[in-house]
């Protein structure tokens, strides 16, 4: 992680920022830089995360996860999309700036994290401590997708994001399921039991008051996802190649993942796992279990709800502890502040095409931040494309899209400093 | 395991018994030895085994496993109860018998296998092959526990077991649950929907024709255990240690662990499990679910019912399939059996306290064994004690029980010839 780190501040000094510092936190540091010499000119946030998910399983990676490779015009690596070769388009673009021309067209901060995929905490108390320090006139995030290849996309909606860990107990001890079956309670089925009460087929979350202060999305907002070239047949078989889709069917698929709460249970572990028989009646289990949230809904409200829920439903002869790993409300960006609109321009200009406003079911906790510390947008410009396998084996990054990511965050930089 | 197959050949050889032989298997050898002299009178094979637990882990054992250590009346070592300490009981009555008589009551037979522990391949297949060799009239096990210290127990009823793997599929790859939570199957919450629907909360099957073929524990029977010295709080406190006991509430806690059948989830696996949080919906789930068998359940059509059930009730966009592992039947032996009315006095006699009935919810499939291919009942005539940590760390065995056991076996023997 460290190494990761100074990577970035290296690269952040090479493209000539300044003020490049690693910042010690209680986790993983942070790298900062700024170059502030554009008086009178707005100030762009820049920021990016340079930690990424697990590579497991790894045995189903085509070749090894930390050995970059290009095939067929895309970077296979662990982070190629997610998020360490979109944030490195953001120095690349500002180091052409800076080669070409000696100078910024507005004013620039860095902020890079390494905990962004396990809940960002120290980023978030930084950004909370030292709003004076970060004050500027948006942010930038490269962390996202375009909704096709070569179609230009701002994201101006995420999803926030609850994410718990439910850990169920029985009996002191494991104990042999021919003497005790069917009279010692057992933690797997408790844990079963209590997360089937969550959710039923048809997608519908049953703890009380989950729904209270959901907004969905307007009617022009839902109008404009229909000229999307969504193609429902597609994202079926090509994006999730399982036998059907699954969630509330009186909501279209795009609702679905944009703008609908969901519960997930992300893992499940207990007793005996192995090839063969063991008749075990385990101690515990436990799940990981998550809640993607619809813009207003207020997550603490969410995380109590839950565990209340567990306390009330959770199966004679066992005890549950509900623990919260992270809580984040969704974000929304208004598609008609100047800098989306100067953002969307610079887009369309690069890749020739109209730019289209999204949102992503995703959760990315730092707008929440920027947004409620330093009061500012952030426009989600990513290069990314919906098959790149984000979290998964095999993940990839566009070699196309990193070259036209740095022309097209370049040209925003200048479009910005001339509109201003 | 040669080294215990020949000690044990060995013993039975200074014993007196003929026809010695270590029978090689694909795995370790069986040890059969026979002692017919005895016409008219009737033949009883005795049956043990010399393999053991693994003793792990060594740290918690007071001496070691493989140093017997006698303690407070106990003898200490792996084996000393399950079974090597009990078989050799075996060994050690025909041995009395024949140095102070020259001969034997009865014809006596012996099949000592090496792989109880590991599910018992070997000897299952022997004894399907060799049903002519193995005739008797009577098998004698003493592989179970008496019920308390000084009472003598015979077990007359074993549960049956069907064990299987259920392994749920959804997308064709992990999925990264912003981008297609709400839409995309999650085969972890589908196996939890599907299990949940196998079982309520008051511990009954959901499984349609589950309970047809049960037969449940006759008034008489039921009226005996009422006798025996069962403390329920000690039950749950003492044995199993959790809050609660769970299951039928309609039923004794006897019926449940002994005669009603159960559904178990002995282990679940699927997604991230690790510490901290990881966004995935995972590719596939598995769960190990067995069930205990009531006497005259059909395993056969408990498979058929359950492969049914889960056809029938897999969530939409998942994929389930279910392997069975192993499937036999619960075995009853009448407590009205002319051996088992001899085992039974002969018991008494050298306790001095009337002889028990007893089930155990567990299952011995050696007995469902010599029942389908021999035709013959098995006596299951236990010295063992509830407390001797079979499987444990410290497995003990008392030394009073050893001695009193040849005693017993002895006196059954004469017994069961002179009744003849």
């Amino acid at each position: 992680m460290r190494r990761a780190a100074e990577f970035v501040a290296d690269s952040l000094r090479a493209a000539g920022l300044e003020n490049v510092e690693l910042i010690e936190t209680e986790g993983h540091p942070l790298v900062y830089a700024d170059w502030m010499h554009a008086p009178g000119k707005p100030t762009v946030l820049c920021y990016g995360h340079y930690d990424v998910q697990p590579p497991d399983p790894l045995d189903l990676w085509k070749t090894p996860p930390f050995e970059p490779t290009i095939r067929d015009g895309n970077l296979f690596a662990r982070g190629s999309a997610d998020d360490k070769g979109q944030m490195y388009i953001h120095v690349k673009a500002v180091e052409a700036l800076m080669r070409t021309s000696g100078s910024l067209p507005v004013n620039v901060k860095f902020l890079v994290e390494g905990e962004e995929e396990i809940g960002g905490k120290s980023v978030a108390a930084y950004v909370a401590a030292h709003a004076a320090k970060l004050k500027a006139d948006v942010a930038l995030v490269s962390d996202t997708a375009m909704y096709a290849p070569g179609l230009p996309t701002l994201c101006v909606g995420l999803r926030g994001l609850v994410y718990t860990e439910v850990a169920m107990k029985g009996a002191s001890r494991d104990l042999h399921s021919g003497l005790y079956g069917g009279a010692a309670p057992n933690p797997v089925f408790a844990l079963i039991e209590l997360l089937s009460q969550a959710k039923d087929a048809g997608g519908r979350i049953l703890i009380p008051g989950f729904y209270d202060d959901v907004e969905d999305a307007g009617e022009v907002e839902l109008e404009s996802w229909k000229s999307l070239p969504f193609n429902e047949a597609d994202f079926l078989n090509k994006e999730v190649g399982a036998l059907a889709l699954t969630g509330e069917s009186e909501y279209s698929v795009l609702e679905r993942v944009w703008s609908r709460p969901t519960l997930e249970v992300h893992g499940i572990a207990g007793g005996f796992t192995g090839a063969g028989a063991k008749t075990v009646i385990p101690a515990e289990a436990t799940a990981k279990v998550s809640f993607r949230l619809a813009p207003n809904q207020d997550p603490d409200r969410i995380v109590a709800s839950f565990r209340d829920f567990v306390a009330e439903r959770t199966p004679a002869g066992c005890a549950a502890e509900m623990r919260v790993l992270s809580a984040g409300p969704a974000c929304m960006v208004n598609p008609d502040h100047p800098a989306i609109r100067v953002a969307a321009s610079a887009f369309e200009e690069t890749f020739e095409r109209e730019t289209v406003f999204v949102r992503s079911g995703g959760s990315i906790p730092i707008v929440g931040d920027f947004a409620t510390h330093l009061g500012i947008p952030t426009i989600l410009m990513g290069f990314g494309l919906p098959d790149d396998g984000l979290h998964s084996p095999n993940e990839k990054f566009a070699v196309e899209n990193f070259y036209k990511g740095i022309h097209t965050v370049a040209h925003f930089l200048e479009k910005y400093g001339e509109a201003s």
